[in-house]
C-alpha cells in the first residue's frame, strides 16, 4: 500500500472519491492512500451519502484522506466501512497523543461536542474507498451545525504539528492493514 | 447481536473460542458477546494461533470476551480480524475514558511497555470467532514477558469500574457493528 | 425488514426497480418490502430483462411488490433470484389460501394458463432488488399474449380480500428470511 | 444436476448427510439429488442441528432426498438454506397436487397440525447439503411430538403415487436451479 | 459454454467487451466463447485498460475472442484475470503445436520480440468479460510499437490453418473450464 | 509470495498437503511456494483425491512443489484450481524451453503418452493449497500405468538443469500471481 502526500492546495469536491482517481490523476497505480491539505466542496452530482442530499458540505480548509484497496475482490461496502471506522479510530488516537481528546460516533470525530470532521466509504466491484476530511479551521464551514477546526481545538496545534500527524496516522493504518494479512497467516480456523 | 455477562468464575481454556460455544453452553442463539472474569490457562490443544505453540498462555485472573458472528456467509479470518482490531481500539478507548492510557499493537494492549491482554480471531465456514482477555492483575501470567493487570495501572480502578467498563465496551462494539451495517443502506456505490 | 403498503394509486415504471428508490423515493432505510396498487407501464430505457426488449410491458392495475436486501455484501443476482423464487412459491401459496389455484412456472404465475403476473430481480453490488407485479385485472395488459387478473381468477375476490392477500404475502416473506438468519445459528457446517 | 433413484430400504442414520457421501457411496459425481423409501435413525454424533441434541430422530419409514451442490465456491449455509426452503416449497406444492393440502413452518411441513418431515441442511467449504425426510407412515417416530404418514394423509395415496411423487418433486427443483442460472443470462445489474 | 465463430468481418471498437453483447448482438445466451477475424480500432471512450489512455489500439485484421463467464457469482475481476491467463497459456501453447514459438509475458505475446497480441479483461456484477486480439498480418498497427502477424511468423501458417487455429484455442478453453468443474466434484477440502 | 528450495531428500507422504504445512515445518510465514527432491509415498488417510481411494501414488523420486495462498478469504477450491492449471501450463512451457515436449490434460503432464506427473488441489477456509510431483524417473511408480521421468525424457537433462527449470517455474509462477494483482489495479470495471 502506498502513501503520498501531496503539497498542493487540491479542492476537495466529491470526484476524488471515484475509483481509480490516484491512477488517472497521480499516476499512483494500486492500494493507496493520499492526503492533502486544501478546501472542500462536494458538488451534488458526486453525492455518495443520500443522506447528504441537499446538505452543504464545505470547509475552507481541511486535511484530506483518500484511500483505496484493491486487495478483496469482489470490493465490497461492508468491509469498506469496516476499514473506515479502522481508520476513523486511528485518526482519534493519534489525535489524543498530541493532546487532543475527541469523541467518535460511528465515521464522525466531534471536539467538545462540535463536528471536526466528514467521511464517507464506497466501492465498486474492484475498489473500496475511503474519503475522511478533518477541518483545520471551521472557516467556511456549514452554519447550521457547529463545527470546530483541528487549530482551534488547541493553541498547542500548529501546521508542523498537522504535518507529522498526517504521517502518523497514514502509517499507522498501513500498518494495521498490513499485520491483519500476517495474522491470518499463523491462525488455525475450524 | 445479544450480549451477556456470566457472574461465575469460569476458567477460560480456549474451548469457548469454537464455532456454537454459546449456543451450546449458554443456549445463546445467534451473533453474541460473553464477558465475564475468571483465570485463563489454555490447553495445547486448543491453541488457535500457531505462534503460540510452546508457549504458556495463562493468567489468576482476566475479563474475557467471547464474540461470535453469524452475519456474513461464508464468514472468513480477514473480516474476522478487522472486528477484532475494532474491539481492541475500542477497549483502549474505553480503558483511556478510564484514566488508563495504554499503547496498541496489532491485537495487543500495553501499559508503559508491560502487557495487558491477550487475544485472538478465528473463523469456521458459518461464524467468526474472536477471545480478548485483559488480566485483571499480573498473578499467574507467564515468567517469559512483562505482564501488568488493570488494577497495577491505576489506584483508581477497582471491580466496580471493571464492570462498568466491561459493559461499555460491550455496548460500544454492539453499536459500532450495527452502525455498520446502517451505513450500507445510505451509500451509493459504483 | 421494514413493510409498508403504499395507500396512493402509483405508476409503476421501472425505475422503482433502481436500488435505493425505497431510500430516496419513501425515505424507507434498510432492507425492505413495499407494496401497492396502481398501473404498470415500463419505459424502454428502465428495461432490466434483456428478453423484454421490444416488448411491451404494461397493465392497468397491479398489485406492486418491491423488495430490497442489504444484508449480503456484495450482492449477487444468483441469491437475489433464489429469493426471488421464494417470494413467488409464497405468492403462489397464498393465493392457493383464498382459493385460487395456480401453476408457477420459474419466476411467472398462471391461472388456467393466463399469464397472471410479472417480475424481474436485479443487482447493484450493494443491494437485490426484486419487483413483483400480479394483474388485479386484465385490462391495459399486452395484446400478444393471454393474460388474467385475480378478480377474474374467482368471483370471490375482491379489493379486500387483495388487501388481506398482500399483508399476509409480505408478512411470511419477511418470515422465512428471518427463519434462515436463525437457522443458520444453530446448524452444524463440516 | 444429476438425480438418482435408490431402491434399496436404506436406513438414514445422519451419516448421507456429510460432503461426498453420493461419490463415495454411489460413485455419483457433481451436484445430484438422490432419493430412496427407507427408516430413519440418527446417531447422536452426526446430529447437525444443535436443536436436535437429546432428541430422538427416527422413523420406520420415510421419502428421504440428500441433495448436494458443487456450483457455489466457496459452499455457505445462508444459501443453502434458501435452496432448502425452495425444496420444502417444492415439495407442499407437488402434495398439494396429489390432494394432499399441508401447512408450512420454516422447514418443517405439517398435515392438520401434524408433523409429517424433517429437514437439514449444512455445507463444507466446497459443497451444500440437504437431507429432507418425509414419513410415509408414522410408525417409529417419536412419542413427543404428534407425527403423522403420507399414508395416513389421503386414503387415494399409495406407494406408486409415492413414486411418481418423488419424481415430480426432484425434477421440479431440478428445473428450478436450472431457470435460475438462465434467469441470470438475461438480466441487467447495476 | 457455448462457441460461435462468426463469418463476417467485424470491427473491434471496445463495444463488444461491454456485459452481454453477445446476448444482445448475437441472441448467444449464457457463458460463451465468440471468435471471428476482422479489423481493430478501440474508440476512447470504450478504453478499459487506463494505461492505455492516450494509445492507438488497431490493426486491420485480427484474430478476435470475446469471452463471458457467468457461472461464478458475484462475477470479479482476479478471477477474471486468471482465466484471461489461462487463455493466453492456451493460445500459446496451439501455437506452439503450429510450429510458432512465441514469448508471453502477463498476458501479451511476442514472437522474436515482436507484439503479437492485445488482450483484456474487465467485469461486471453478473459477468467476467474477456477480449484476446491476434494480429493476422502487422498492417494497421501502431507504429511506436514493433509487431507481426501470424501470417509473418511462418511462411506455412496460412488461413485454412487459422481456422483450424481459432476451433483448437476455443475448444482446448472450453476443456479447461469445465474439467476445473469437474476436479471440484472429487477433492476433498479441509 | 516466498520461495524456498529444500536441500533435503523429503518423503511426499500426502501430509505436506495440509495447510499450514509450510508455516509448521519450516517457519514459511504466508504465501509461499517450497521445492524439493524425494520420494513419494502416500499415506491413505492424507489422500485428497477421492478417485485415487484403493491406487498407489508413488514414486522414488520426484521434484515437489507445494503451493499454499492466502490472499483470498475465505479460499475457495474453484480460485484454487485455477492457479493449479496456471502452474502446470508453466511446468509444461518450461519444459519445453528445455527441449521436452509434453502434453497436457487437465492438471496431468505427459511425454509421448507416459505420465509424468501427479498433482492436487485442496483448500481450507483460509488458504489454498497446491501439490505437484513429476517424476525425476519412473523407478519406484506404480505400475498399472505407463509412467516415465525427466531423465528419461531427454539425454540432456540433469540434475544441474532440474535444478535451473526448478528455480525458472517458482520464479514463473510467481510473476504471474504477481501481475494479475497489477492488472487489476489498471482496469475499468463496468
Amino acid at each position: 500500500m502506498k502513501y503520498k502526500k501531496l503539497g498542493d492546495n487540491i479542492l476537495y469536491n466529491g470526484s476524488q472519491i471515484k475509483p481509480f482517481w490516484a491512477f488517472q490523476e497521480l499516476k499512483l497505480k494500486g492500494s493507496s492512500i493520499v492526503s492533502w491539505i486544501g478546501p472542500m466542496k462536494i458538488e451534488p452530482e458526486e453525492l455518495i451519502d443520500y443522506e447528504d442530499v441537499n446538505h452543504e458540505i464545505k470547509s475552507d480548509e481541511m486535511i484530506h484522506f483518500i484511500i483505496e484497496h484493491f486487495d478483496i475482490q469482489p470490493a465490497d461496502i461492508k468491509t469498506c466501512y469496516h476499514r473506515q471506522r479502522m481508520f476513523v479510530m486511528i485518526v482519534k488516537d493519534t489525535l489524543c497523543e498530541f493532546g487532543i481528546k475527541t469523541m467518535r460516533k460511528g465515521d464522525d470525530i466531534y471536539f467538545k461536542g462540535k463536528k471536526l470532521s466528514v467521511s464517507i466509504s464506497t466501492c465498486s466491484n474492484s475498489s473500496m474507498k475511503i474519503h475522511f476530511g478533518m477541518n483545520v479551521t471551521n472557516r467556511g464551514t456549514p452554519e447550521d451545525i457547529e463545527t470546530i477546526g483541528l487549530l482551534e481545538c488547541s493553541n498547542d496545534f500548529d501546521y508542523e504539528k498537522i504535518d507529522v500527524c498526517i504521517d502518523k496516522i497514514c502509517k499507522s493504518y498501513i500498518y494495521e492493514i498490513r499485520s491483519i494479512e500476517e495474522d491470518i497467516t499463523k491462525t488455525k480456523v475450524f
